[in-house]
């Protein structure tokens, strides 16, 4: 690669602790950083230890971490040459990679072209059939017009099937028809509601798993040709479809059998021209894996892939958006033990709802084999415009015995007031016999919340 | 061994951080702990914690920390059957481990007879010289009565000697003579300072190391005659004998001869029938290992070891005072990467003095590879009684350089207020190209002290 991409100064188009998270890799790699931040945001942690910090609007999202113009004013204005998006706000814009680009600067992820490929369900899914990775049975494309052909589709696939729009994620725009009598009115009803929220009635249809894990593999690709897979990680445990508690490695899932998902997905980032980091979401059930969606970005969890093998991802991001080749081969890459991460979220911890407000007290645990990576300090006001997300305590030891065991001692030392969190529920999940039987499927933590508060 | 050993709750006869870090081990175990704590220590965050907590004096440590009775009344009254003693205060109290045990109760350590034994260093060094531990040239016991006698001793061992007394320790009654000519003057002198310091006139001799590193090797003894060593530390930067930073594992010192002096410390305990946790320290220079003593406890720089052997060292303790066998063998000892221990103080930057007062902020760093150990939280008001410890900041990395890098980015984004610290100096030090080449001598930081106030 060309000397131009070379970049000392990083913008990162985020905040709280992924803000933080990324600055410590700047720092790392000596790179100079810029905050950008809303007036609700103005006395954060990432806007202190910034080199340069700029306000770019108000609270809301829209108007401030989602405003393009405002970024790319502020990159201009401060004299970074590169933008580092997070994860959320604008990590998988494929519209904002390209403006960046456009405007001479560096994304700091994979191309505007590759997210929109992998943003969209259906051609994602097709990339990755084609590339080899496994997915699961389905109308592989949009669903035929002609609704007796959906219906031979379904009975082919077999009951139950999932309709699910193009466009949709996070949940929304799918509907599981569990008989082919209701085949008809479910696709017809997620039609037009996909149209409604997406604006595109485009549909595809996939056999349903019923109790499936979610487990995802870590990539790390640079512009040389390398692609490497870093093991894998399960994030079964969650709550309406948000991850509430992620391990790696996944439980009960033997080695040889991620290897060879492993290997499939780094060689589908090498044949799509993949860079940077990503992450293969599947479903597993029953041996299969059913790949889901590819996120173009790094993520929340990545903690428990670097606890696990050592490897610093943000910077490797950083070093691949310079155009530096990957200094390891998949040889190199040697998981020790097992990590656990509980995201703490400032939330109500019956209604879930978000609980912002003053944290009046912040004491963090510590000890072997614990990180915290958080955005928050004493005193630090929960803002109602954002997620709640207020730190990540991830436990590290020999054995997944150990790493919730260490956990378990860190959240009991962990002391939060002035909001309330869900200290409590990760505690309570950390010590659940069948959670620590290990392999649990991604609806089990609702059927568990279900049953006790039933009880 | 007997059931009768086994214990549920603990009393920690401590305080600060390592109180809340046998904490951390008694509650992995499920053991209960007792906190016992002085007037001034009454908001700490160890009596917080504790399911039982008790206040056993006032400020001054003899009258609370060092006070036997009131730490065996406290043991009695709360139901504990077991004491920790921590490092400092009575850890190393022989007299205070054999009552521990006459009053019935687990001390969480060595017999009081191997205290005894390493406590005097003379007695200490025939053991390990007689284990066969390498030792420095010396007088092997103590001086002979006559004058004369001692000169040829020196002309053996070789100018220039140390003339150390037998009671002393941390820095305090020795004398370092260069020239025969001024040895009686030298052991006349200490001699008479060691009998008012210890009460003990009696003094030894040996060569006198110049430049000499000190690496140190920690052991974990069961009481079924298993003893394992767990690497070197080099706790070289020294400031006026006190420990600054530490490493593991020891750069620049090939692991075949870590392992060949280890194995010699593991014969050595099995040889004394050691048990519990210790460490060998050892002065090295030109390939030479000098044994100097043995700590009997657990140590401030545990963690470097913990974190590059995946092992915890307190539960090891505890689980050994419990008369539990070693779980695993020397082979399964397994190092990897570097780590580095950054003792944070609450001191003048100039003066070195101590620097009580309320912490106003406390921002802990985080990220990969970063463990932080500290009784801290903000708000928290340094005591004048005690040592000026406030936290341990450990960075974990592949390698010594990742290690470095980790740990200037923590401490770059770690901020208190309201106390000074030695952060800056920590910063210096590993910015230092000196330092980072590795292998500097445990006169260094005072040298470099010194030429850069003379700048």
């Amino acid at each position: 690669m060309s000397d131009t991409q070379r970049f000392d100064r990083v913008l990162i188009a985020n905040r709280g602790e992924i803000a933080l998270r990324i600055q410590r890799a700047c720092r790392r790699l000596g790179l100079e950083t810029v905050a950008v931040h809303s007036e609700a945001d103005a006395e954060s942690r990432h806007v202190r230890e910034a080199d340069v910090a700029l306000c770019i609007g108000p609270a809301a999202a829209a108007r401030s971490y989602l405003d393009t113009d405002a970024l790319l004013l502020a990159a201009r204005v401060t004299g970074a040459s590169a933008i580092h998006p997070g994860y959320g706000f604008l990590s998988e814009n494929a519209d904002f990679a390209d403006a960046v680009e456009a405007a001479g600067l560096t994304f700091i992820g994979p191309t505007g072209a590759s997210i929109r490929q992998m943003g969209d369900k259906i051609t994602a899914k097709r990339a990755m059939r084609d590339a080899g990775v496994p997915c699961v049975p389905g109308s592989d494309g949009p669903l035929p017009a002609s609704m007796d052909e959906v219906q031979v589709l379904a009975e082919t696939v077999g009951f139950p099937v999932i309709v699910k729009a193009s466009g949709g994620g996070g949940g929304r725009g799918m509907r599981v028809v569990w008989d082919a009598a209701d085949l008809a009115e479910a696709v017809t009803l997620t039609a037009k509601e996909a149209q409604q929220a997406f604006g595109n009635p485009t549909l595809y249809l996939e056999r349903f798993m019923q109790k499936p894990r979610h487990i995802e593999i870590q990539v790390l690709c640079d512009t040389h040709g390398t692609a490497l897979w870093l093991g894998a990680r399960d994030c079964s445990l969650q709550r309406r479809h948000q991850k509430v508690l992620e391990e790696a490695p996944a439980p009960g899932i033997s080695p040889a059998v991620i290897a060879e998902i492993g290997a499939r997905c780094a060689e589908a980032c090498r044949k799509i021209g993949y860079r940077g980091a990503g992450t293969f979401e599947f479903l597993y059930e029953d041996g299969i894996f059913a790949f889901i969606e590819m996120n173009t970005r790094v993520q929340v969890e990545h903690p428990i892939t670097e606890a696990t093998t050592g490897i610093d991802i943000v910077c490797e991001q950083l070093k691949i958006a310079q155009g530096e080749a990957l200094a390891i081969g998949q040889e190199d890459v040697v998981t020790y033990g097992h990590a656990i991460e509980c995201r703490i979220n400032a939330e109500d911890p019956f209604s879930f709802m978000p609980s912002p407000g003053t944290i009046s007290r912040w004491d963090l645990p510590g000890g072997p084999g614990i990180r915290v990576d958080t955005h928050v300090v004493g005193g630090y006001t929960v803002q109602p415009y954002y997620d709640s997300l207020i730190g990540k305590v991830i436990g590290h030891g020999a054995s997944r015995e150990e790493a919730i065991a260490r956990l378990r001692v860190a959240l009991a030392e962990m002391r939060v007031e002035g909001v309330f969190t869900n200290l409590r529920l990760h505690q309570d999940v950390l010590a659940d016999p069948r959670f620590q039987e290990g392999g649990v499927d991604i609806h089990y933590l609702e059927r568990w919340l279900a049953e006790r508060a039933a009880s």
